[in-house]
């Protein structure tokens, strides 16, 4: 990133971040947790960042903590949306989790900053985030719903604890941005194959694919 | 953690930790890196709380960097040891591909602190990690040599970059122990039999998990 003196002023910002000045600060505090960490960043320098007053940034969030809240929130609200919306389809139970799949892995690859990154932190332990948490694990379970559903549709011998294993393999993106700079595209298609894969699902992974494409177009288009 | 007072008389601790005074710095650092954060942890408070004097610290560890490499180098010793002693190993690639994800997984869930955690620091990204960052690339680069000779056995239509997702699923497991504090005993077997699924190896995992077993008691008793 660009050296962020303190108190650079307003007008030095590039006009490229949020549309509001609550986004901008979200977008300068996801850049600064992830590449600076975030024990090492103040309300201070964010707000430096931003070219606000402090007392500015605390109009929008009373804490560095809530602002944390608001970035971790974003990474579970786009899926969380999607799993309502897949309640209510006639696809099987395979096309549904390779779409939750592919949907996931596609946002957690396209967001702006690997915010997913920050999951580690032992911050995300304590009371403040068990709200955030309970989000997160209601999407694990959404996971685990679907792939035991898939598993008893396979009706094969199916080893303990396997149902976790997709939820967790669709989150390796964010180790994989972490390590590489960014993820490479393909990953959209292999983490969702190797989801059913792993579940011994035997069936054809294209025609898959094609129909789990035109639930996530129909979904997101209504 | 028990409350950790700055200049805490050394007697008040248990006998518990390493066998040498440098074992005994890394099992605290291990603890407080892991569970009150790297940035939050200066090697004063370090020091504190095995109960000795800074400068003793020092005499260890020039540096708080420094005790952080030593902690990332333990979490791929083992499995690149591991790595070697396979070379020259008669057992099909299947076999040692799962010898190695059991493996590795058992030593990351055995680790008395969650030491894959700190990957994603944003530390680790700078030039004084470079050297655990290449070995931990050796490391994955191993998985993926195994995986990929897997998948051309298998001679199925493989899809792009599959072979990097057996090292990811294995590291799966430092989410699992951050989110329940302990990983179930059984992803020692659903996360081997999960990554030969993955590459749509077909034959029977009871069978493979036999080899694989004897082949790590065989080489650790070397």
């Amino acid at each position: 990133m660009a050296n962020l003196g303190p108190g650079r002023p307003r007008l030095d910002q590039r006009p490229r971040r949020g549309q509001t000045p609550r986004a901008e600060i979200l977008d300068v505090a996801g850049e600064l947790f992830t590449t600076n960490g975030y024990a090492n960043t103040s309300t201070r320098v964010i707000a430096d960042a931003v070219g606000i007053r402090q007392a500015s940034l605390y109009h929008h969030f009373a804490a560095k903590d809530d602002i944390l809240d608001a970035l971790l929130g974003e990474t579970v609200a786009a899926p969380l949306e999607l799993v309502e919306r897949l309640r209510d389809v006639p696809e099987s139970v395979a096309a549904r989790l390779y779409a939750l799949a592919w949907f996931d892995v596609r946002q957690l690859c396209a967001a702006r900053w690997n915010l997913g990154a920050l999951y580690l932190l032992p911050e995300l332990r304590t009371e403040r985030f068990a709200a955030f948490r309970l989000r997160r694990d209601e999407l694990r379970r959404h996971y685990e719903v679907l792939a035991a559903a898939v598993i008893a549709e396979v009706a094969g011998a199916s080893v303990a604890g396997v149902e976790g294993l997709p939820f967790r393999l669709v989150e390796t993106v964010i180790g994989i941005r972490s390590d590489a700079g960014s993820a490479p595209a393909y990953v959209e298609r292999t983490i969702p194959d190797a989801v059913l894969r792993m579940l011994s699902w035997p069936g054809d992974l294209d025609g898959l694919r094609d129909v789990a494409g035109e639930l996530l177009s129909r979904l997101q288009a209504d």
